[in-house]
C-alpha cells in the first residue's frame, strides 16, 4: 500500500546489504539468513530490496514469471501472452502456510464445479525468478524449509500429490529472518542456505537519532524522502546489472581455489558447500565492485557471511562464530 | 445491550485511560497491552472506550467500513452504497476464534449452492478503522497474535488460502489484556505492541467504596448514571478529535530525539521500535493536551508505556520494568 | 423420568442451599459452585433446584423461552405463538458436550437437503431464562468453561462461524459442580462465579440415618413422601416470589459498602468482583428473609459463600479459605 | 456360537457370583466392578451369567426391548409388534467402541439416501432391560465411563448431538472387569459402582485340577456337561425370579440402619453411596435366601462387596480394602 | 511370486517348528508368538508353514472360505458357489493396517454408488480356518492386538460400526513375531497366546554354514532344491492330518492333570490359561508323535512353549523364563 | 533440468561408489546405506548413478516399466504397447511423502467423476526395475521405512485399503542417504539394508581442490566437462552389463561359505542376513573385476560394507564400527 522504505536509507547493517546485493548479482549463490533481535529492521530490509531489484521482463498471464510464453508450463492456460516489464517478484512466505500453498495443489473449485483435475499454484510459482522471505525462519516447521530449501536448489517445483504429477521452475533466492534466541535451524538446514548476516541495534547515539529521523521523515515527509533515496537507489539498481553481465569473465587464479579449501579445512567446517559458496559470492562481490580478477581481498571480505554459519558449536571457544572466522582467516590468508 | 459504562466514570486507572485515548489521537502508535489481575476492570474500560470513541463516515454495506464505495474491496458485493455514520468498530476477539474467523475465509454456502469462490470476510474485516479487543491475550495461540500484529503493522488483510487471494485494509488498534501470572507472551510478541500499561485493585477503602458506589448506580439508577457521566466522555471525544487534527504539526526540537535514543540505550532495549513508539505517543499526548512543542515532561510521561514492555527481564533487579524506566528517565533526563 | 428428590427433603447443606435460593431470587449474582466429595448429593440437589423453581411464562415454539414473540430471535421459524406456562429450565451440560452443541451450530440438514444456512441453537439457547448445571466443572475444558462465563455474564450468545452471525438471549445461571481434588479451575475462572459453597458428607450417625431414611423413603414410598416435603417446597418457591419483587427496594446503607470494601482489602482479594457480589447477594438474602434494610448480619452470613473462590492461596495458612473469611469477618465486622 | 461355560459349573469365586446373582435380583443395587489377574475366568463369569439370566419379554422389534409397544421410543419404526421371550440382554462393549456406537447416532445412510434424520440406536439402547459388559474397564477412557455411569444411573439415554434430540430408557447394569495392575478408576467412578469383587487364581492343586476338568469335560464331552449343570442353573434361576418378588417386602429394622451409617462413618467412606448400596444389596440378599426380614448377618456378609472400593487408600495401612472392611465390620457389629 | 522356502529345510529351530506344527494339528491351542533377534528367519518360517499346511475345500466365491455355502455370511453375494481345494490361508497383518482393513468396514464404493450399505470383509475375514501372521507384533497397537485376541479366541468377528452390524467366522491362529528389545507386550496380551518360542542365531559354525548352504541353493538351484525337500514337507503334512483325526481321543490319565497344576502352582503362574493350554498342547505332540495316552514326557517337552510367557518377571532370578520352566519341571515332575 | 554431475568425476568416495555398482550388477544385494556429514555430495553421487545406469526396455505406457505388455499389471490402462528403451528409474522419495503417494491409492479423480474405482499407481510403481532413492531416510518415519524395505525384500507391491485389492511388481533397490547424528534407524530396519557406507568430507587440500575445480567447470564450462567424463561414466555402464551376465556362474569353494560364518560369529553381528550379503555381493564384486572365482581377497573387501551396519554398539569400544570389522577380518581371514 506504503511506498517501501528506500534501500540505501537504511542506515548501517553493510554486511545485511551486502548480502542481499550479492544473491542479485547471482542467484546461485543461495539463500541468505538474517540472524538478529528483534526491531532491527529486518523486514524493513527485505521490502527496501523487493523496491530496489531491477525489473523482470515476463509474459503477463504466466503463472511463473516465464519471459517467454515458450517457457510457460503446459498446466497454465495461459490469457494474456503480452510480454510486460514487472518488478522482481519478492514473495512473503508466512509462518502459518500450509504445505499446500506453498507448492501448489488441486484447484478444488474446478475439482468440483468442472470435474477436472487442474493444478492451482503456490507461492513457489509466484517466487521464480525472485526472491522467497520468510519472517522467523526458525519458528517455521522443518519439513517445510527442507521443501524450500530443495526448490531452491534444483530450481524446480515437483508436485506429487493428489494425482496430480506437475512440476513447473522454481528459481529463487530465499531470505529468512529469524532470532536465534528463540529456537535453532537444524546444522542440516543451516548448512543449505548461502549466506548468513548478522544485524543488531546500533549502540551509538547518533547512529540511532539518524535511525529515528529518517523514519520520521519517511512517515512525516515522503515524498522528498523518497526523492533523495531513489537517486541512491538506482544507481545501486545499476551496478547489480553490470555485475551480473560480468560475473561470468571474473579470473580466478588458483591459489584463490587453494585459499578456499585451506580455510575451510581450518575452520572444520563439514562438506564442501562451504568453499563452493564462498568461491561465488567472492566473484560476485568482485564484479559488483568492478574488478576483473579474484583476489585474497575478496575472501576476506565474504568469509564471515559464507561460512560463519557451517562451524560446528565449540563449547570450549566462547568466542562468536563470526569472530572465529575471522581470526582462521588472518591464520590462514595472513 | 445495555449501554456500556461511562469511560469518564472509571475511577483511577490513568495510565490505561491515556493510552486508550493516545491510539484514538493517532492509531499509528500501534496497539495497547493492559496487564493486571482478575476482576479490575480491563474489560469494561475496553467496551467504556467503543462508546467514547467518535464515529466515523462509512458506506452502509462495506464489509471494511470505508467512506467511499471507491474504497470498498472489489470482491464485497455492495448493497446500500448510502454513506452512514457509525460508530467507531470495536471489534471482541473471542479466545476460541479460528484463523478462518479472523481473517476471513472461503464463503462454504455459496460454493456449494451456487458453485462460487466467494470471499467471507472475517473479524478482521469488521475491526478496519476500529479496534480489535483480545481479552486474555497471553493465552491465544503465538501464530494468531502474529498473525494479527502483522496485519496491524501493515494495515492490509492478505488472504491466499483455498484458492483464494484476497486482500482487503485492515487498520485498527490491537488492545490485548491479559495476566501475566497466567501465560507470558513472547517478547518477539511484546515488543510489536505499541504501548502496555498495568492495571491493579486499589488498595485505598475510599476508593474501592467509590468504585462500588458508581457501578452500584450504574446498575440501580442506569439513567441518571448515564446522563452524569456522558457529558464527561463527550468532552474526551472532542478533544480527541481536535488532537486528531493537531498531532502532524507537532514541533519537535532534535535534542528531544536525542534524548529518545539516550533512553533505549540506556535501557537496553532491543531494536528502535522503543524510540520510535516514544516519539510518536509523546507527540499524540502533546496534541491532545493542546501543545505545539514537544518537550521532555513528554518523553516523561509517556516513557513507562512505551517502554517497560521492552526490557529485557534482569535477575538482578527486582524492581518492576515500570520502576526500572522510571530510574533510567530520571538518569537520563534529569 | 422418575420425579426428582425434593429440595426441602435434602438434610442439613444449608449453605448450598442458601446460594441457590439467592441465584433465584437474583440471577445476576451470578453462577454457583458448588465443591465437594463425590457422593454428598450434589446431582441430587441440582434436579431438587429444577423442582423447586418457580415456572415461567414463555411462547411455546420459542428456542430461547422468551415470554412474548416479539422477543424470540429473528431466525427462529415460529410454530406454535401461544405463551404457556413452564417449567424454570435446568439444563445438562454433558461432560463431552462439544462447542457447537453448547452455541448453537448451522443445522446441517437443511443445509445438505434444502441448501439453506439456518442456526440449530444449542444449549444455551435453552437454558435461557434458567439454570446451567455442570457436573464436574473442574474437568471441563477450560475454553469451554470460559465461554459459558462469558455468555453468563453478557446474557447474549454471539455465534460467529461457519458463515452463520447469529445472536440470541442467554441469560442464565451457572451451576458447576466439583471436587476439587480431580482438577482445578484456573483462578481467573474461580473469580467469575458468584458464589461458591462446599458440601460435605456428615459425620454424625444420627443425620447420615436420617439421609438414609429419607432416599429409602423415597425409593420405597414415593408418593407419601413427596406429599410431604411438596408442602415444604411450596413455601420456598413462593418466599423466592416474592423475594423477586422486594430486593430492588433493600435499603443500603453507606457503611455497608464500605464494610464490604473493607473485607475485601483485608481479604486481598483481587480485584472488585468481592464486593459487589457481597453486596449483591447480602441484598437477595435480605430480601429473602422478608428484610427493608441491608445490616452486617446479611454480610456476616454471605462473606463465606461470596469470598472464599476469591482468596489467594497462603502456602502459610492452612486454615481453608471458608475458615479464612470468617476469621477476617470477625476482625472487620467486630 | 458354542453354548457358554454354566454359571453353576464356575470353581469357587462365590463372592463374584453372589455379587452378580443380588444385580439380577435388584439391578438398583447399580452396576458391579470385578477386579482379577487375568486369566481368572472374569470374561467366563460374564457369559456365564448371560445364560442364567431369566428371559424378558419384549416387542419383538424393538430397539430397547420394551415389554409393550407402547413403551418403545416414538422414533423408532416398529416392524413386528409381536411380543416374543428373549434373553436377557448381555451386551458387550468393545474396548475400541465410539461414543457414537455406544449412544446411538445420526443414520447416515438414510441421512444420505432419503436426506432424512434418523436415530440409529446404539450399544446401551440394546442393553435396556439386561447387563452392559466391559472388559478392562480401566482401560476405557473416563469419559466414556463417566457417561455409561451417569446413564446406568439415570436409566435414561440422551443423545444431543448432530442436530438429534433422542431419549430412550436405558436401564441396564453395568459390569466391568479390569486387572487394577494395568490402570485405576479414578475414585470418582469407582464409588458410582454398586459392588466390587476380587477374583484370584486358586492356590489349591484340588481346586485348580477341577477347574481343568470341568473345563476340559466342558470342551471334549459338551452335551453331558452341559445337562449335568443346566439343572443346577435353572435353580438359580428359579431362585431369582422368587427374590425378585420378594425384595421390596423385606423388613428393615432401624438399628439395622443405624449400623450402616456407623459402618461408613467408621471406614471414612465419602459420600453417602455407600450405606445406600449396603442396604440395598443386604436386602436383595435378604430376598435371596427367602427370608422376610434383614438382619446383621446380611450386612457382614454384603459390607466387603459393598464398601471396599469406596475407602480412601490408607499409606499406613498396608492391609488390602478387603480386610480393612472386615476388620471395621468386626469392630462395628461385634 | 517365488516359491517359499520349505518347512522342513529350516535349520534347528526345533521348538518354534514344533509350535506350528501343533497349532496345525489342535488350532484351538491358540495363537504362537515367536521372539527373537532380527534375521533369524522368522518370517521365512511363517512363510514356508504356509506351504506346509494342509489345503482346505471351501467355496469358490465365499469371503471367509466356508466349506459349504450355507455356511456363507448371508451378507456375501455368493458367485460361483463350486467347493474348490484350496491352501489353508496364511494371511499377513502388516504393521500400518487400519482397523477397517482388519476387522472389515462399510463398502464406501457401493455407499456412494449404489446408495448400499454393504460389507467388505477385512483381513480376519481372509484368515478364517487359518492362520493370521503379525510381524513385530510387539509394535502393533494395542488395541489391534486385543481385537485380534478376541476375535481368535471368540471365533468370531462381529462390526458393530457405521451402522452395520455385522458377524462372520473368523476361526484363525494367531502367529506373532517380535525382538522384545523393542519394545513389550502387555503381560495380559501375553497370557492370551498359547505358546511362546525364542529363535536364535546358531552359534555353531557348521550349522550356520549349512543355513547358508541351503539359502544359496535355494536361491541358485531352486528346482532341485524344491524337490529335496519337498517329499520331507509331504510327510510332515500328512502326519499333522493322521493326527488331527487322533487327538480327540488321546487318554488323559487324572494324575497328569494334577501335574498341570502342580506345575502352574509352583511357577506362580497368573489365572489358569497355562494348565489349560499345557494340557491341550501336550495332547496334539502325543496324537502327532502316534502315542494314544498323554503322559509325564509330553508336559516335559511342552511345558516351555506353553509356560515361559506367563510368569512374572522376578527381578531376584536372572535366569530366563524358560530356564525357570526347566527347574520348576525339575523339581514338581523329578 | 540440467545434466548431472558424472559418476566418475566423482572425488574419492570409493566406497560409496563400489557399493552403487555392485547392487547395479545384482540388485539382490539389497539397498544401500550412506551415512555422512551434510554436504559431502550424497545427493550428487545418487543424482550421477541414475546418469550411469545401463537403459532398460520397457512398455511405453506401462506403469512398472515392464518389458513386455504381457507382465504389465492388469489394472493398467494400457495406450501405447510399444517397447521402448528408458534410463533405469531413479526415483526420488521426498521426506513429506504420504503412504498413499508412495504405494498409490484409490484415484480420486475417477471414483468422483465416473464412479469408478480405479487404482492410480504410486512411486513404487515407478521405481520397479530401478532405484529408488530417500534423502535423510533417518528422518523419514518408521513404518514407511518399514513398507518399502518389506515391498524391497519381496519384490512385490500389495495394496489392500480402501476396497482396493491391488499388486504389482516392484522390485528395485533402495538407497538412503542420513546423517547419524540428527537422528537414527532402528537396528531392525539397519540390518535389512544390504550394504553400508560412510562418507566423508576430504581433509586434504589437493583433494580438495580437486573436488572444487570439478565443480566449477561442471558449472563454468559444461560441455567440455561433460565430454571428459562421459567416456569414463561409459566403461563403468559396459562392465556393470558384462558382471550382470558373468554373477550368477562365479565359483564359490565351500571354505569361503565358512570364513563368511565365522567371520560373522566373531562379530556377534544377529541372524543371517549379514552373511548372506557378505557372500552375495563379494561374488557380484568377483564379476565385476571379470574374476571367475570367489576369494577372500573379495570377502577383505567387502565385509566392511555388508557388515558394519549390524554390529551391536559396544560400550567398550570406542572404535568405529567399520574399524571394528576389519579387526575382525584380520583375526579370522588372516
Amino acid at each position: 500500500m506504503k511506498t517501501p522504505f528506500p534501500f540505501s536509507a537504511i542506515v548501517g547493517q553493510s554486511a545485511m546489504k551486502q548480502a542481499m546485493i550479492l544473491t542479485a548479482v547471482d542467484p546461485g549463490i543461495g539463500g541468505v539468513l538474517v540472524f538478529g533481535d528483534r526491531g532491527t529492521g529486518k523486514s524493513t530490509a527485505v521490502r527496501a530490496l523487493a523496491a530496489l531489484l531491477p525489473p523482470i521482463r515476463a509474459v503477463e498471464s504466466c503463472p511463473v514469471n516465464s519471459p517467454r510464453s515458450a517457457d510457460c508450463p503446459e498446466w497454465a492456460e495461459l490469457g494474456s501472452k503480452k510480454v510486460v516489464s514487472r518488478p522482481t517478484p519478492v514473495i512473503d512466505l508466512p509462518l502459518g502456510a500450509t504445505e499446500d500453498r506453498v507448492v501448489g495443489a488441486l484447484d478444488i473449485e474446478r475439482a468440483l464445479t468442472r470435474g477436472e483435475k487442474a493444478f492451482e499454484p503456490g507461492l513457489l510459482a509466484r517466487a521464480n525468478r525472485g526472491y522467497l522471505y520468510i519472517d522467523e525462519v526458525n519458528l517455521l516447521e522443518d519439513h517445510i524449509v527442507d521443501l524450500l530449501l530443495d526448490v531452491a536448489q534444483s530450481g524446480e517445483n515437483v508436485v506429487e500429490r493428489e494425482g496430480l504429477s506437475i512440476r513447473h521452475p522454481a528459481r529463487f533466492v530465499l531470505v529468512g529472518s529469524g532470532n536465534p534466541e528463540e529456537g535453532e535451524l537444524r546444522p542440516q538446514l543451516l548448512d543449505r542456505f548461502g549466506l548468513s548476516v548478522e544485524v543488531r541495534s546500533p549502540a551509538d547515539v547518533a547512529e540511532r537519532v539518524e535511525v529515528i529521523k529518517r523514519r520520521d521523515a519517511f512517515e512525516t515527509d515522503h515524498a522528498a524522502f523518497m526523492a533523495e533515496y531513489g537517486a541512491e537507489d538506482t544507481k545501486i539498481r545499476e551496478a547489480i546489472l553490470k555485475a551480473r553481465r560480468r560475473v561470468a569473465k571474473i579470473i580466478t587464479p588458483p591459489d584463490i581455489i587453494e585459499d578456499c579449501a585451506k580455510l575451510c579445512i581450518a575452520l572444520g567446517s563439514d562438506g564442501l558447500r562451504g568453499e563452493l559458496t564462498l568461491l561465488r559470492a567472492a566473484r560476485a562481490l568482485a564484479a559488483y565492485q568492478g574488478k576483473r580478477k579474484l583476489t585474497r581481498a575478496h575472501l576476506r571480505d565474504i568469509a564471515p557471511s559464507a561460512l560463519s554459519h557451517r562451524l560446528r558449536r565449540d563449547p570450549l571457544d566462547e568466542a562468536g562464530s563470526g569472530t572465529r572466522v575471522m581470526r582462521v582467516v588472518e591464520d590462514v590468508l595472513g
